[in-house]
């Protein structure tokens, strides 16, 4: 048997591909959208891809299955467990699709797969546990657990309450998943565990930064299963309690992979936008224009009016994804030439597929220098904002997630996670000056471009928030009252 | 550290001894109520009694808890979890009792006992994980599952619906028991399972003839816990399925145990009967006799008028205390002379504590031989029932499981199980003659002689019920309509 | 699968019935010479015994298995392995008998045992791995390792060298030990491991007290297999250091074992010996009279002169067994005769099948009274050793083990350990008083009644020695030169 | 706990880059000799290489373990066990060098790695436990196994004396490997394996092409494991059967390796070389020139004079290495001129570091348009070769492997293994005309090349041996006399 993991360290996805060297076929297990490099790592094995499966919906990217089935003609493998709300529309009847039902098994060559229902995550949650026949074994060498069980965590319970905006679900979910241990915990302690997700992913909260585990260290030292040993409702409410706010854009992909990504094809590349091209651009109200120019002063000091600020780092996909809520808009990337495709990888994979064209840092200058349309936003230290705080003419926004704000903030503060501001931001003072601040500045930034181009009056607080309390500034701790995105849910 | 389990072969029930040697002290758990056994067997060791711990309330015998608290005064431990309606109330407020929650420890010597809350065979049921850190060991040598998990089986989450008579909760334990799993799964595969039961026990249906196993010979094999693996519907239907009628004494033993066993004190020792005193007592209605002697034929015989049928062997204490309802009555026993004791240690475990008397075979033979009053029944086999069965002037009564008879019966036949008759013997019909039969004989003799003494006209069907179908009589399936208990709850 | 572990707390010795209830048949392994134990305990589980295993030539006890093989007609299962001088003489070439080579399988109904050389203890040694294929499973359940898994120790590699007088084997012994433990450590953590003998037994330094154990519980915790984490030559030095000196009567036991032991059919009833009779019987020089009495101030205040002392616990058989070298002389037991059979157990356990008779304590007082011959040991504490230790006159005579010997003794006392005493008597001095001494009395005892009868002058310190350095006494360190046993090998 | 394995897929090897995300310090394990790779992914993860270790000294690649030393004036740690001729020189009072004995530990930031010495593949080989002790487990997550356990196989014990040189050692390797056993299968099942080469390297025979495994998957699957279960004379002659011929060149990775190997500095970038400058250096006997271009069939066309045939791919360095043996000559490659930083990656980790100059295909094609100087070599199938084979002016040269060699060969054929020219092309007649054959045409058109550079009249079979025996060609077993490397070891 050989297996890959094909990792996506933006999203910190994890993809597999498992081979039969002898019968030289091959399965990819949970793609992303941008499928070449899959095909190319099985090339590079002398493997044929002969299947692709998916261990659920996805929230967080849009799903290569139907991508590779179109493409190479290749079986696919989904859950048909979860009831009707859960079934992949575009996989339903489809000839080259097989709905698997938990114990279902299939095969690549000499390797079996066999369907394990795991919900929790999502509904339809399926695990697989991957035996090879080749080697001569009748007993599993491992289990795909895809957002079931991570590297010291579980797969949260509550993103679809939290993310796909489906209320009153998510201790619902969080019973699920505790109904489900067994189906892990019933496991042999030598199984390697091959998660979804590593360290940084949004679908879990303490992920570790080891590739791959086994159920016998996690049987020992996963944190969450830790408490699944004080009964189910000890571990209910330790698996709710200081989940992240989930990017927006989840409930979206959510929507996306049910139904069937659009069909992609080859990845888009853009073309390098002229200057004269660019004033027109400038005025197209649709265009997005992403900026993502590093060190962010850049983008403090001189942007395109309206532009976003989105670093292309582990943050660039829920940057773009919260913010821009309808992922049809043409956009037009700030961007070093080196690494456009890059970025285009980063947008197709959450579905953003019309990439109008780039400009570079050099252009940017040039278009500058030739008088072009430039907008600044002013930055303060925390020192500063100190002495502005209690100022009626300012209002400090605090865009953290619910569990830094609650631990302790700016007395009076108004609280808006900074991937929730299109569904909050109407209800941030217009008459205000917004002092915006995070924990370093990297949040803030994004926050305060967005508010910007939304024609607020902002001034970016580009400081650590841990020299806040430490220099004896006044801290309020817990709820804030109807300032704060927890009080008032979108 | 020391181990010594002690078995009950009658009620295949395990306690435990478990000792410190650097200390000389020690613990005994789930003790039966004749406890100068455990007492003598820690003598044996070199060990003094300090402690004794329980698991959970039973339902099939007496605990000793409350005897070796007061007669030694060691320390008892039972479970404070399970609600208000399962606490142990002679424990509560006594003085050296502690009532333990879910991760609370004691030591006995260097030995320390964990509780894990383990509910589902009752609420309030704990399991203890045993660390030996004498032998300088910081994780568990073992687990002391009492009727949570056996070798091969779990305990019946429906005994407490189906004997103790609490209505409608059956489902919800065996959910419950369902969510205890992650404890004992979450466990590593080395550690010992000393359960509570071993083959033959009335608490667990499919209870494997090894004294001990491990979690991870479980893990891999316990039938009931591989359902567990298709998740908790699965689970739930497959635990609840035919299992057999628990004895009707059941429910009596969980309130005297909640409430406090009497104390015992030494081990009755009842006196031979004279032949003129057995005069009297044969004409006393309180007094229960109970013929304990083999074959059977020789009961069928001749016996005391009146005298239950109730060999000395596994099914004793089914038996008596199944037929037997109040527990106060005197009993007297027929019985070999050298078995006295062990009938008594039988009686005492489950609460007959009045035992008047015995009198021997001998004795028997020589009160007949004088004219004493003697009692007959008649014999049939299944080929003389086939000729009889469909004739208005008898009736079929079928004493098996209601698994049994749902597998196959004589077409309307009445369907009482042997262990029910005192609560479903008044719907039989008097006018008719009762073919009793059973299996192989052995229950339809006790339930011909529990008829006959109840003033039926009966018939002992003396034979092997496989035969019936093989030679190619009528047998009907399923459930038959009001005549039979399932059909008719008590 | 039935599975009773058997034990003989004397030898700490376990044998196992295992059977198989779907077919009636059952094995027992490693049977001691009285056999109708293991016949008793099949018939109570309704089994029939098919078969006996042996997983090596014992060295302290008689094996019961040709005598089953013959009472009972079963089929007998022995060691092929170790080489022509391990062969079971008695076994080859019977028609019963089956040589196992490593990895043999054999069957008990639907039971499967098999076959795993694991030299060390023995060459030819065998343990077996036991597979229930009755209840569904093809991986084993446990694996019975004779002497060479202990709880918390493995066999010792010394036997050979130390009690069977081969010479030079035992580091290489202790090397092929080594070379077995990849058999045992390649199993899974689960596996149950019935070992051959508990704590107590000469068979291993360090056994613990819990009767069985598993794979991965000893791959955690079991001292000796610590030491193999270090490699070979750290493991050889660890497990050949301190080991006890083992009774001399273990090289009889090899040989008759590999011979065959005698066949002994019912178990040997001696009779009481009238007073007349005993006068006879004391004065017969080949009579070897054995007072079991307790305490040992009876013993030493008056007794049959020439008697050996020998209290009936657990040191029984390896006092007679050492101090008695010819096991065809014939034994008159001083003993209360309600324990006679008890001892007659022992006894022929070992070898010794010539019980002339027994007189208990009232009789013996009688013989006493009516002046019957007495002889008296006087007996004396540390504190008046103290005074004569250095006195010319007396010699301390040390009877602990080399390793007690070497942690501390008194300066010039001559060391012999209790159990080598035939072996090594004629080295003590004549001439002079022997202060006989252990740790508690209770091995000095048997060594000063011993001594006496030889004829020496001995007075008995009846004493803790841990007293002695703790009163200030000197003390001496390491090896004294020629007068330990440790520097003259026997 | 950050772990990220680092793969070289020509030499099938493993290096690991493990980090302490708290303290941001990370340590490499067994780094290749271009050790830019290393320092690249440490700082993609955000870490700062602080300690550089080795498992052993390795024989297929020159260490990086000395160039990150200088580099970076990180911390070395390597073996001192092994005895006197096993010390890495350079290291030894290196004052940046800790020498690690069985037992000993260090950390990088919270994790810590304990050297367990495993001896067999080399008598100097640790590995090392890690575990984080930072995510609050003090019990270790895995083994870095090196050369010791592989998946499914384990390190080759007959290397040093195959490839090194190192007579007489191969069986005592097998049983010092053997007695590092206890040291893997003490471990606990759920440990993850970290090994040091995947599926294609030559110091194991059976890898299986799963990057990781555990202990218990290994303790159940792995071959070589599983004769150790026979004990150790199974082991040991399993373990030397049918090993695969080394490449040569691993007796000088050896003596480099623990000598030190040169520091590199930057990666050698090779100029493309100009016509007129090829004329030159194709007249310096001293140059050697390889050839890397596919398919063969181009090289035997045309090529030029004195070329070395040796494709860029997993055999690359096999052949460079064991053809050329002389590391200091330098090379002249002929190659596409996209690919020559990967030549050059492969040529300094075999010590390879004077890379003259390349020329690519197009150059090539001009040189020889231009008259340049070429060579070409005739190629026949096998049935061509089945009408020479007997012919005294031909002589059928197998440079397969020994086993296949011995497996079935054309009658009187000689065999070299193709590794192994060096050393026994002057054992091959200079009168006759080679026809070179092997399984496939892979490596007989390696050995072709190198045979006709040195002057042999060479025929070059182009055909798969498999066909031979099926056609009914004669076929001859076992071993040939004289004219085997097997017969003549070098």
């Amino acid at each position: 048997m050989l297996l890959r993991q094909i990792f996506d360290p933006r999203l910190a996805q994890y993809a597999y591909l498992i081979g039969c060297p002898a019968t030289g076929e091959a399965v990819v297990i949970d793609p992303e959208r941008d499928v070449d490099r899959y095909i190319e790592a099985a090339e590079a094995e002398g493997l044929t891809l002969t299947a692709v499966a998916e261990t659920h919906i996805h929230a967080d990217f849009l799903s290569g299955a139907r991508e590779l089935s179109e493409r190479l003609n290749v079986r696919v493998y989904v859950s048909a467990e979860g009831g009707h709300d859960w079934q992949v529309e575009w996989a339903t009847d489809h000839p080259k699709a097989t709905l698997l039902r938990h114990g279902d098994t299939f095969r690549v060559g000499n390797i079996e797969l066999k369907a394990v229902h795991t919900p929790g995550h999502t509904p339809e949650h399926i695990s697989y546990l991957v035996t090879d026949r080749g080697g001569g074994a009748d007993d599993p060498m491992g289990l795909l657990t895809g957002d079931f069980v991570f590297v010291g965590d579980v797969g949260r319970p509550d993103l679809l309450e939290q993310a796909a905006g489906i209320e009153g679900v998510q201790e619902e979910s969080a019973r699920a998943l505790y109904a489900s241990l067994p189906a892990f915990l019933g496991l042999e302690d030598h199984l390697q565990v091959w998660p979804g997700h590593g360290a940084g992913s949004a679908c879990g909260k303490a992920l570790g930064a080891v590739p791959t585990t086994t159920v016998g260290y996690e049987r020992r030292h996963n944190a969450a299963l830790d408490f699944a040993r004080a009964g189910e409702e000890a571990f209910v409410d330790a698996i709710l309690a200081d989940q992240p706010e989930p990017p927006l854009y989840f409930a979206r992909m959510k929507e996306l992979n049910r139904a069937g990504p659009a069909l992609l094809g080859d990845i888009p590349r853009p073309h390098r936008v002229a200057l004269q091209e660019l004033a027109a651009l400038t005025k197209d109200p649709n265009i997005v224009i992403v900026d993502t120019r590093t060190p962010r002063s850049a983008y403090m000091a001189r942007h395109l009016p309206g532009a976003l600020h989105a670093p292309l780092d582990r943050t660039f996909s829920t940057v773009v994804g919260s913010l821009v809520e309808d992922e049809t808009r043409p956009i037009l990337l700030v961007i070093d030439g080196d690494r456009v495709e890059e970025a285009v990888r980063e947008l197709v994979r959450i579905g953003f597929d019309t990439i109008e064209g780039f400009v570079d840092e050099a252009q940017l200058e040039e278009w500058f220098a030739g008088g072009g349309a430039g907008a600044t936003i002013s930055e303060i230290d925390t020192a500063r904002m100190a002495e502005l705080w209690d100022d009626p003419r300012y209002r400090v926004v605090d865009v953290r997630s619910g569990a830094e704000y609650r631990a302790g903030h700016v007395p009076g503060a108004t609280h808006v996670p900074h991937t929730r501001l299109p569904r909050l931001e109407d209800r941030l003072p217009r008459g205000q000056t917004l002092l915006v601040h995070c924990g370093t500045g990297k949040r803030s930034a994004v926050a305060s471009a967005y508010l910007a181009a939304r024609g607020h009056d902002v001034v970016f607080v580009d400081d650590d928030w841990s020299g806040w309390a430490a220099s004896g500034k006044p801290v309020e701790q817990g709820q804030p009252g109807e300032t704060s995105v927890a009080a008032t849910p979108f």
